[in-house]
C-alpha cells in the first residue's frame, strides 16, 4: 500500500488516498480541542495512544460482529481504513450523565441514566454541531428515518460490548461519540475513532477520569490517562 | 362561576381556581417577556388582545374536532378553561425556518420547510427550554413514546386546521408552539394559548411580522400588529 496525497486535515487526524480507492491512510495527530475549537493545545503522544487505542477497540469490535472501516495499524500513529462517505451526524450514546446531557436536563453528572440513550447531533462546525431530532436529520436530507433507527441500533450494540469489556478493565464507559459512513455499496459500517478523545472513561473506583475531560476542564495528566486507557485494554507500553 | 384563591401567575396569564374543581378562570396580563426572561416590558392591551385571539382560536379548533381545554371567554382579558396537568413539553411545529430552527439548522429565515416538523422543548425555565428528543423525554419520565407520538400527530393536525384558516386571512403561519396536557379522566388535550406570543404570524403579501418577534427584536407597533392578527381573524374592534 502507498501513500498519496492528503485529502483532508482535520482537528485529530490527516486523511490520505492510497493506491487502493477502496482504502484510506489515516495518520493520528497530537493536536487537542475543545469546545468547538475554542480551545487549542497539543496532548504529547495523543496521536500514537489513540492510534493504539482505536485500533484494538475497532479489532474487538469486529470480532464481535459489528462491521467496520478498521484495516490495519500501520505503526504507532497510522492505520489504514476502509473509505466511506461519513454521515454527517455524531450518534452519542450515553449511560451515565454527564458533560451536555447533565447541563440540558439538568442532572447531577455522575447520575446513571434509567437505560442508554442515543442523541444526534448534525456535524457542522460553523453550527456548532447542534443536537438535532429525526425531523431535522429528515429536513437537512442527511438520512432516512430508517437509517436514523438503524444507527440508533448500531449505536446501542457498540455499548453493549464496549460497556462490559471496559468493566472487566475497571473502566466505566460513561458515553461516547460514534461516527458512520457508506461504503461504496452503500452498506453503513461503523468508521472514525473510539478513543479517550471521544469516549469519557471513568475508573470504576476511583470515578477518575481518563478521557479528553482532563484537557477540556484542566485537570493535568492528560497523557497519563489516556496511557492509562491504554494499559486497561492491553495495548503493550511501546510498539 | 366565582373566582377564587390564584393558584399560578406565569409570565402571561394568572391562574385561578373557581367554585367548580375541573375549572380555572385565566386572567391575561400585558407583561411581556423574551428569550427566557431576560428582556421583559409592558405591551399595552396585550392581555385583552391575546386573550380574545386565543379564544377565537380555540373555538375554531373546537369546531374543527381539536379537543381543547377552552371553556368561554368572561371578558376582555379573562376566560374559563377546563383544568389539566400541563405535560412540561412545548410542542412546536414548524413550516417555515425562523428563529432558533434557522439558528440550529443554519436556514435562512423565510426558508419554507420542504414539510412541517415538531420539536419538543423541555419546560423549564432554570434549564431555558432545552430542546429534548425522544430518549430525553423518556428518560425525564414526562411522556410515554406512545403520548409523544399522539403529541406530534395534534400538534400537525392543529396546524393542518390553523394554516389554511390563517393562509385565507393573508397571514403566513410560520411557526407555534403549544402546550398540552391531561384531564382527571386521562384524556391528552390541548391547553395554554393560541396567539401572537406564541405563534410567529407574517403578512402574506408584504411579509410584515405580526407576532411577538416585533417585541423580541424592536421593530416597533407592537400593539399594532397584534390588533392587526385579531381583526383579520374576525375579532371585533372592541368588546
Ligand atoms: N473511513 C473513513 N472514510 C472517510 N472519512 C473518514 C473515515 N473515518 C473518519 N473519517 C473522517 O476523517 C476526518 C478527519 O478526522 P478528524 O477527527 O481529524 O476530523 P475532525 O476535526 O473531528 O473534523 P470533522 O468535524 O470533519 O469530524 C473526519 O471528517 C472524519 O469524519
Ligand atoms: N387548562 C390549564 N390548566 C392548568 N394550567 C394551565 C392551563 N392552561 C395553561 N396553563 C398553565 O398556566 C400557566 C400560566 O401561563 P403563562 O403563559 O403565564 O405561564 P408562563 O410564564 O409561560 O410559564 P410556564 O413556563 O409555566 O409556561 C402555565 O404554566 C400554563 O402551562
Ligand atoms: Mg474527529
Ligand atoms: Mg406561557
Amino acid at each position: 500500500m502507498e501513500k498519496q496525497e492528503q485529502l483532508y486535515e482535520g482537528k485529530a487526524k490527516r486523511v490520505y488516498r492510497t493506491s487502493n480507492p477502496d482504502v484510506y491512510w489515516i495518520e493520528y495527530k497530537d493536536d487537542a480541542t475543545a469546545f468547538n475549537g475554542e480551545k487549542k493545545g497539543t496532548i504529547t503522544g495523543k496521536g500514537e495512544l489513540n492510534n493504539r487505542i482505536s485500533s484494538i477497540f475497532f479489532t474487538m469490535l469486529k470480532e464481535k460482529g459489528i462491521e467496520n472501516h478498521f484495516v490495519e495499524q500501520l505503526s504507532n500513529h497510522e492505520q489504514l481504513v476502509r473509505v466511506v462517505e461519513i454521515i454527517p451526524l455524531e450518534v452519542v450514546v450515553r449511560n451515565v450523565a454527564a458533560g451536555s446531557l447533565a447541563k440540558r436536563l439538568g442532572f447531577e453528572e455522575g447520575t446513571v441514566l434509567a437505560h442508554p440513550i442515543v442523541e444526534f447531533y448534525y456535524k457542522d462546525d460553523a453550527l456548532g454541531d447542534p443536537l438535532v431530532n429525526d425531523a431535522h436529520i429528515k429536513l437537512l436530507g442527511i438520512a432516512s428515518e430508517e437509517d436514523v433507527r438503524y444507527l440508533e441500533e448500531l449505536g446501542l450494540k457498540v455499548n453493549e460490548v464496549l460497556r462490559p469489556y471496559l468493566a472487566e478493565r475497571k473502566v466505566m464507559l460513561i458515553d461516547f461519540k460514534l461516527e458512520f459512513g457508506r461504503t461504496r455499496d452503500g452498506k453503513i459500517i461503523l468508521a472514525d475513532e473510539i478513543s479517550p478523545d471521544t469516549c469519557r472513561f471513568w475508573d470504576a473506583e476511583t470515578k477518575e477520569k481518563l478521557d479528553k475531560d482532563r484537557f477540556r476542564r484542566d485537570l493535568g495528566n492528560v497523557e497519563e490517562a489516556y496511557q492509562e486507557m491504554l494499559r486497561r485494554i492491553g495495548g503493550k507500553e511501546h510498539v
